[in-house]
């Protein structure tokens, strides 16, 4: 594979003397996947998880900009430091907002905007709670395929992903027992810090974790806490992007009292990633601890995209902006589905999981290695379109980790890319000729 | 002094089981100083280091917007995802800013938009060229005094600050030597990672790094490099903030071959903190491992308010603003600096360094305990005038921190307030009734 960077030589770490921590930061896969699109502009990317370009925000950025900018201590305020914490009537709306997407079910918890927090999309989030919660060998238990941006991110930490299986419904409760049961009786359990669950049309496999198992996965983490919290990390980034089907209330409404669940969020994929701005709600007792953090980093994202981000919201444009995008993504989803029912029909090995929201569509080439260095990627290239290849979604340990799964994406491409994608796929799949499985 | 957050209690730390870093990361000074403020509205502060809130660039940002978005394809790349090193355009209008100011010293240098990165505010950068070089109990050099934020930092990363003697030509060289003989002596030049300069109108002190020493520390730096590469981070984010005397060619430009020195920058003094950019120049080597950091970070800072820097530097909004600023802030030193003159005459124990930039007044109140506990930063709160007690400004180890300094900016403050606060101090010192030592 083509890398951005050599490989890292001896001599120059040795020169430069890195730290342990800059050799844990692999670099992540998107980086050369990024390359090879960059390098092959005619090449079909179901690849990237970015956000459809034709359907940005343009006008509605404009219209929260002017109305920020009109009143002038608004603007000065929002070209001026905000709090670490991030601007208050932004973390206002957005806990206003919460409330009314889950309701009653969020009645146990003690919700107050000092328990929300900005950053920089929420991967920074994700990363800032690494740095709070774990050392080096640190444990964080992860479904088995995980967001690998968030695996890569433990890695740099020194942290362990241990995977844990999935079914249609997410998570399963009764593997995740399991894992921490073994992870017990073999003395690693104190190790255990935090469970990680992309919620709803997770990213790879567009799984939402059934409501019935979100109760009983938090009620397994506090089971386990004996050696002090194991928190569950809620990643809800495509919640509001449901195409199919009904919302069901986030985990952090099966938290009795708001001690366990952390819940992040992000406006990276509903609105504009180039705004980045994310958000989170924290147990109390971790306020404090991300906040410090988080002051030694940057001491505050920018006020400014989180002000026009707040304007957005009370002048009604995000929600307009969501039903729009929701039809344009459940058009381009029906358009890859459709594409693969008719493409992928004669061949018994190809396989792949319904989403109802999401970018993402996870399937399986049974027998056939999908890796970089493995024949359907290469082929897949040579056809012109490119995929994740399933492996960089798997945990260091626990379930294993399966070589013939791809992540295609219908974010980016429009309908009529995605189905000549989709079609040149089918036949890099033939040309490898596999020997299906049984 | 109160504190936004009580004090970790162990039996919470215990429960969460926070990392050792997270145990590491304490509060920036700054953060009791900010609700010490808000709880007093009426207060002076001169603690501050905010810029001044009636000359944010408000029309200049319109403009800017307005000019982006006016573009539909710009637009649509300034809402989408950037790289992890940030917006190519605008990385490149920095590099040709920093070669039409330092000119033919850089010719040693071998420059490209490939070294240079952007990131929330240099603070961002700062941090994570300390995650990619130190491990804990490494070192680095910085003045004594040094900017408090940065010295944060460090310990956060675990790492050790080990301060040398400035005299008014800043950083002296002779006292470098001598810090890296002493580490050398004791087997702890191993553990020497970088030095750290704010070169220009430092915070605190105001300083700026004397032309012909610069060449000598970069030299002393590569002298001492034997166990590998001792970095020298040079902190430029004053550079513009000039509104006395001429400017002298950067640290970097000092550099033979651009192996030595990290060039870092922002626009939040100059510009507007609130939009968040910050920026840097990198040696080769280093480029890989930061933006791998980075990637598992945020990877990317915001594009959006990239785009919008960009398109203020290209229309020719940052200088016109930058003429308007350093005019408001001459005005405004010389309002404190004449006040001092004014008020602190009759006291023989206080005195200060004269200031050429930047945003701050560097003083002493000779013998006097100027910490948040001692008895004049109270007194100093009942005249109704907050300052930023000095020794918060000294790294761990190496000179001595001084008990006895005060930090005074002139940034936030209109020039009237500015001579209120002066004359408010005047008063709390003759209060106090300090022995001066001789």
């Amino acid at each position: 594979m083509p890398r951005i960077f050599p490989e890292r030589s001896a001599t120059m770490t040795n020169e430069c003397r890195l730290s342990r921590r800059a050799g844990w930061a692999v670099g992540q896969p998107i980086r050369y996947l990024m390359q090879e699109a960059l390098s092959r502009p005619e090449l079909i990317s179901l690849a990237a998880g970015f956000v459809d370009q034709e359907t940005l925000p343009l006008e509605a950025t404009q219209a929260a900009v002017d109305h920020v900018l009109a009143d002038r201590p608004r603007a000065q305020a929002a070209l001026q430091y905000t709090s670490t914490m991030g601007d208050a009537v932004l973390r206002e709306l957005l806990l206003a907002r919460l409330e009314a997407a889950d309701g009653a079910a969020l009645s146990g918890q003690d919700l107050a905007i000092d328990r929300v927090v900005l950053t920089a999309g929420s991967n920074e989030l994700l990363y800032l709670l690494g740095e709070i919660l774990l050392d080096e060998s640190d444990i964080v238990l992860c479904p088995a395929p995980s967001y690998f941006v968030y695996l890569g991110g433990l890695a740099n930490l020194g942290a362990r992903s241990y995977g844990v299986a999935v079914d249609q419904h997410g998570l399963i409760p009764e593997a995740l027992e399991e894992a921490l049961q073994q992870l017990d009786s073999s003395g690693e359990l104190p190790r255990v810090k935090a469970i990680y669950v992309c919620t709803y049309h997770d990213n790879p496999s567009s799984l939402t974790l059934a409501a019935e198992r979100r109760l009983q996965i938090v009620e397994t983490a506090r089971r386990y806490s004996r050696h002090g919290t194991i928190f569950v990390i809620e990643d809800a980034v495509y919640r509001e992007l449901r195409y199919f089907g009904t919302d069901i209330p986030s985990l952090l409404a099966a938290d009795p009292d708001g001690s366990t669940v952390i819940h992040t969020s992000s406006f990276s994929k509903t609105f504009s990633p180039g705004l980045r701005v994310g958000w989170g709600i924290l147990p109390t007792a971790l306020v404090e601890p991300f906040c410090n953090q988080k002051s030694n980093i940057d001491f505050g994202s920018p006020h400014f995209t989180q002000q026009v981000m707040a304007a957005i919201l009370q002048l009604g444009l995000y929600d307009q902006h969501l039903d729009m995008l929701r039809d344009s993504y459940r058009h381009k989803l029906e358009a890859m589905v459709g594409s693969m029912e008719e493409h992928f029909r004669p061949l018994s090995h190809v396989s792949w999981l319904p989403a109802e929201g999401g970018l993402y569509v996870w399937m399986q080439v049974a027998g056939v290695d999908t890796g970089s260095t493995g024949p359907l990627f290469r082929k897949a290239l040579d056809e012109g379109v490119m995929y994740v290849p399933g492996i960089h979604c798997y945990p260091q340990e626990g379930e294993p980790a399966r070589h013939d799964m791809i992540r295609l994406s219908f974010g980016v491409q429009p309908a009529e890319r995605i189905r000549a994608g989709v079609a040149s796929l089918a036949q890099a799949i033939e040309e490898v000729s596999p020997l299906p499985t049984p």
